[in-house]
């Protein structure tokens, strides 16, 4: 902390900037993801002078955002990021939509130019609301010093609307920089509550479900945790129907001694499949729509009169299904008898590596607790379908479909659980976007193992491609789906930026390099080569 | 190209797709910079059938948009850009502030849901709209094929209004999926041109600058040119007064035998020195403001009753400064004698390096007619210092603040100046926003050399903060803009895009780096290690 007096031996008078600090950290901010830039400073300066705040720099404010979103997913708590005026921002818009998705609770600071040199349209000016609103739950602008407590309180407040969400503060230089009292505990903090689902609709669902002949339960949201898996299965086995979760969960538990979680399918024909003529119980998930809007599939998968809309997405879905359960007579009923796990090994040393078989090794070695965060095709699927092997985890998705959120998912949720060993399990296309990651793993030191699926290509958009019987072989389809010249050697850029890193072309290396990563008190990548 | 029969033998069906590539061709593009997703393989596809377009694929959208703009800014062509949804245009934001601030004339176009699909808020939709207006001159939703044509034309003559700037088309999968008639040659190619300025305009500056005592020329925007600087400098040398520049011009014309142009400083107070009690004749250039405010310095920086509104932005600045010479009695006088270019040297070759040799070096080596993409104070402010002692070459600036500009600009520069040699000459901190546009240098074989002046910090911020008397040394404060724990290895992650790349701690080294890169018939970077 630097040294709070001034030149005359007096205390520094309070700012804004301290002010607005106070009130943050009454709210339960504790951490802040920053890239800041001039109009920041004074937050940088009371940030130092006040000392409680962990502060993490990052190269890119993509990676501020994602570690947020991996940080509020992974711990429950509210995160900042620091951000420099609309340009700054807009490069954390992305995962913030991710984030927006996920429901994750964030408090975006902003800084601006002062409120009387706005008009002046200095080359940073740029209209900041704009850009934050369709990524916040609330845009906050600080236009004085004591509008400064209404405004956090508000943010706060908006993060725990619904499902949840990020709230953005804008807040213009001369607010921050000029005098003002200390804050206090004016602000208080406030737990995310899902809103309890009325006994009516309880009653409703119930009805619905008692003589129906073929039932899933498709859990999302609040229902991902393992109390929620663990009534999501008991009300499943008790209507002999089966359990199924969203497409892209948020953060979803899996493995040990939990049930095992069928994952909605990704295009619309085979979720049609997937979801038969079953009763779809929605808990704490979305209905069933298709990821894009294909010419002869319907958006909606399943049809409104096969819905039982039991928990929304900011309901208490846990509660909701248990209630269900004990109205069909089955409550306080054990969870269901899970299956003996197939036994893991690992697959045969000198055989290349196959999706497949990085999944089986990371079934192997995967320690209790850890956390996944994942993105991309190519392993997502490969890892869904067999987690319920490993033992227990959590798993992060891409929630939005904004590519560029596995590495600072990773990050955040590292620094959110320092206990837990954090797998980055990632396309090698998606990683581009955020790879300033990287630095951040290597600067704090964080327990991050990286598995890079190189396949060097747009894997799901050769699958659409394919679909639509659109040539893979022409020079320009070609050129814009293959990242083959060059291919891009993820050891070096690894190393550009201080993390350790191996190359893994057999099961063998596969395994040895894992070994090496999840025993290290750091980071390490491993460039998994895939055909 | 595709073969464009289909499996029954028929010329397959045109599709909205083909028909807006076919006004967009129509009204000049010749090139794409893309980094597609699902709802922009339809113009994929149509982009192979068609065969005429350049696509270059970044790994990243922020390289897409900066390098359109370095294109538009070399060429003064409209190139395209092709991005996914409002999260992938959102990645290209940045660069977009900066290329409204250039007045770079750029189309994007981004991919939608389906029409039908959007209701359905599957997860990648949001609110391209409001994300997209702040950075484009106008924003074209396609709602029917039938609007295709007259949506491009809409585009197109925003890009023209003006000073020029981008527009944004928003086109959803259905509209270019379903049939449509040829395109044709119904959009025209517009040529940018810069509105005059009217006569009465020109009268009164002339009457005011005929008896001041003092007068600075600033030119800006289209004053920036050979023509521009020639006409500038010969209207101050009869008025017995300077030339200046804007201090980030979109694209300058320097050295050689062009007159010197002294750059508007950076900081307030050392504008406000700089400008003295001169009237100052706005050519193109915006009216000084400061880059931030500060409290205790004005906004403007030259009071209203000095300024001598010749020529805004969007005006025919060149002429104007012809004209106005004219009716001073001073037309068609030969541009001034330029004194004898200093004699560039290399600096010692076992001294470390600093930015002043740096500068020295390469106005030793720098090859006529070169392009240098400039982004950072670390090497802005000597570069320009110096730039009238170099061969002629022109100099690309960061307009708008948004970092990581520099090397996709350079990228876009590249394409657009094949013949020419493109340096980045480029800060370590803004490097790293769109440090993919190594990988694109490589696989297009582009002639660029990156100088990467690497400091290992956040300068101009240090900068700031001293002058606001924050220290440095504190824990925070190193921490939120010291880049030295890890330092980045550039040459690292070159080598992992595929550049080669070289280590420079001397002057030597980097006059031996230097003449490597610029023999290559593609890219080198240079990692300069400063102070």
């Amino acid at each position: 902390m630097t040294d709070t007096t001034s030149t005359n031996g007096q205390p520094p008078a309070r700012l804004g900037a301290d002010r607005l600090l106070d009130d943050l950290y009454s709210g339960g901010a504790r951490i802040c993801f920053a890239n800041p830039g001039t109009t920041e400073l004074s937050m940088v300066s009371s940030l130092a002078r006040d000392g409680r705040i962990r502060c993490v720099l990052s190269l890119f404010e993509g990676v501020c955002t994602g570690a947020a979103d991996g940080y509020a997913r992974v711990s429950g708590k509210v995160p900042m990021t620091l951000l420099h005026l609309g340009p700054g921002f807009a490069n954390g818009i992305a995962n913030l939509h991710n984030a927006r998705r996920a429901g994750s609770r964030i408090v975006n600071l902003i800084g601006d130019h002062a409120t009387w040199h706005l008009e002046y349209d200095a080359p940073l000016t740029s209209d900041i609301h704009s850009l934050a609103r369709p990524v916040s739950r609330e845009v906050v602008y600080l236009d004085k010093t004591d509008t400064i407590t209404d405004g956090v309180k508000a943010a706060f407040a908006a993060t725990n609307r619904e499902e949840g969400g990020a709230a953005t503060i804008i807040f213009p230089t001369d607010v921050v920089d000029a005098p003002a009292a200390a804050g206090g505990d004016l602000v208080e903090e406030q737990a995310y509550q899902p809103s309890p689902v009325a006994e009516a609709a309880l009653d409703t669902a119930a009805e619905r479900l008692r003589d129906a002949a073929q039932v899933i339960v498709l859990i999302g949201g609040t229902a991902l945790s393992e109390a929620g898996v663990r009534a999501g299965s008991a009300l499943a086995e008790a209507l002999g129907g089966r359990l199924l979760m969203e497409p892209y969960p948020a953060i979803v538990s899996l493995g040990g001694d939990l049930p095992m979680v069928e994952r909605q399918a990704y295009f619309p024909d085979d979720v049609i499949a997937q979801m038969g003529e079953a009763l779809v119980v929605l808990a704490g998930a979305r209905m069933p729509v298709s990821y894009f809007g294909y010419e002869d599939w319907p958006s909606q998968l399943v049809p409104e009169e096969r819905l039982v809309r039991l928990a929304a997405p900011g309901e208490d879905a846990v509660a909701a299904l248990e209630a269900v359960a004990s109205r069909l007579g089955q409550a306080g009923k054990d969870a269901p008898v899970v299956a003996p796990r197939q036994p893991v090994a690992s697959p045969a040393a000198d055989e290349n590596l196959s999706p497949a078989s990085v999944v089986e090794e990371l079934l192997v070695q995967l320690p209790e607790d850890a956390v996944i965060s994942l993105e991309g095709s190519t392993m997502g699927g490969p890892w869904l379908k067999q987690a319920h092997r490993a033992k227990k985890h959590r798993v992060i998705t891409n929630t939005g479909g904004a590519i560029g959120q596995g590495l600072p998912c990773a990050v955040g949720a590292a620094i959110a659980a320092p206990e837990a060993r954090v797998i980055a399990l990632q396309s090698d296309g998606s990683a581009q976007y955020t790879l300033q990651s990287l630095w951040t793993m290597a600067r704090e030191g964080l327990k991050v193992t990286v598995i890079i699926a190189a396949n060097h290509r747009y894997a799901i958009l050769q699958t659409e491609l394919k679909r639509a019987d659109i040539p893979l072989d022409d020079p320009v389809v070609s050129k814009l789906t293959d990242l083959d010249h060059p291919r891009v050697d993820w050891v070096a850029l690894a190393r550009g930026y201080g993390v350790e890193a191996r190359h893994a072309r057999t099961n063998g290396e596969m395994a040895e390099a894992l070994r090496e990563g999840l025993s290290l008190d750091g980071p390490l990548l491993i460039q998994a080569e895939l055909p």
